[in-house]
């Protein structure tokens, strides 16, 4: 293989079950694949760990990295900011890595303005009944906050234009093969074999 | 699913295993998807069926098609005429279905004016030395037949650029599985998808 790393932007909107499809997804790919660890301002949760779930950052800090020009996207959501260092992707993606980033709709849009063949790919619920079903189930957000989410939701998927592909997770196994499909025709494509074909040609 | 059907076209130069590959893909599709069916004017070989393999014409016919415009492509390869009417495409098309082209490198050049989201697929061997004694086990060929093939393989593999996906033979099960991961990925394309956004929301 001569591929020069894939990078995955993955969003959706919150309850779609985009953490579980890809950590099956990096279950499968094992070290050829890593996930980007984003950096945020809002406060760690119970079960979560700096530089696995996120590096948890001040807001001054966050706004440093902002004015350096290191980030490669950031969105306030809510009352905090997140955000994704470039360096780390770009390192990983020489190395040969598919780099796996998980973001919010919002700091989608300037991926790629840096990474042009970023492949963006929008997880979306089979309905919103189904959505609304599952945020109840986690029994994690008050009757208010889980309006306030399915009302985001929408908005999100009014943006699900600026991704490349959209996968339903209505049953996970086949979101998580439809995700590997995906990785697979972007280490296939013409730009990424180029190699291969001088390699073909020139032993001949 | 909501897909207006995909078409996919393949080329590969003689001996790299295309016909066998697409042969396998199509028996996983089953009636999702079918072969489109060429014209051409050379003699059926033992073994071929008319509106099988091919639509055996006369030279004067296949003008008369081209002359008419309803011709998705065509190329002379040899002698010979080959070519796919345009019409039997597009209705499989409209139908949902899964079209697989399998043409000359030659005819390949055409094909993206008409259908532009068409995923263009070259299938090339490990290295020319395999291509070399695959050509040779097949013992259908001269020693001088085999060399022209020879050639022409290089001629081909200089324009795999003209294509979005590069597949490597080597391993039959692996550049099945490789096509396939194309053809999901291509059903996943928002282009494909924006009638399922539509419905999420307005259900809502």
């Amino acid at each position: 293989m001569n591929n020069e790393g894939l990078l995955l932007v993955v969003s959706a909107p919150s309850g779609c079950g985009k953490d579980t499809v890809i950590s099956k997804v990096l279950e499968q790919l094992g070290d050829k694949a890593m996930l980007s660890v984003s950096m945020t301002t809002r406060a760690m949760r119970p079960g979560e760990k700096e530089g696995v779930n996120y590096f948890y950052v001040s807001v001054d800090e966050f706004r440093k990295h902002i004015e350096n020009g290191d980030m490669l996207e950031y969105a306030t959501y809510g009352s905090n900011f997140y955000g994704t260092p470039i360096k780390p992707v770009k390192d990983k993606l020489k190395e040969g890595k598919i780099v796996i980033l998980i973001i919010e709709v919002e700091g989608g849009g300037n991926v790629k303005k840096i990474f042009p063949e970023a492949k963006k790919i929008f997880i979306v619920p089979p309905s919103m009944q189904v959505l609304e079903s599952r945020l109840r189930n986690r029994a994690t957000d008050s009757d208010e906050a889980i309006k306030e989410r399915m009302q985001i939701a929408l908005t999100e998927l009014r943006r699900a234009e600026e991704y490349d592909y959209i996968i339903e997770n209505s049953v996970l196994e086949d979101a998580v093969s439809d995700v590997m499909s995906i990785i697979r025709a972007g280490q296939l494509e013409i730009s990424k074999m180029k190699n291969k074909i001088s390699e073909v040609i020139t032993n001949a």
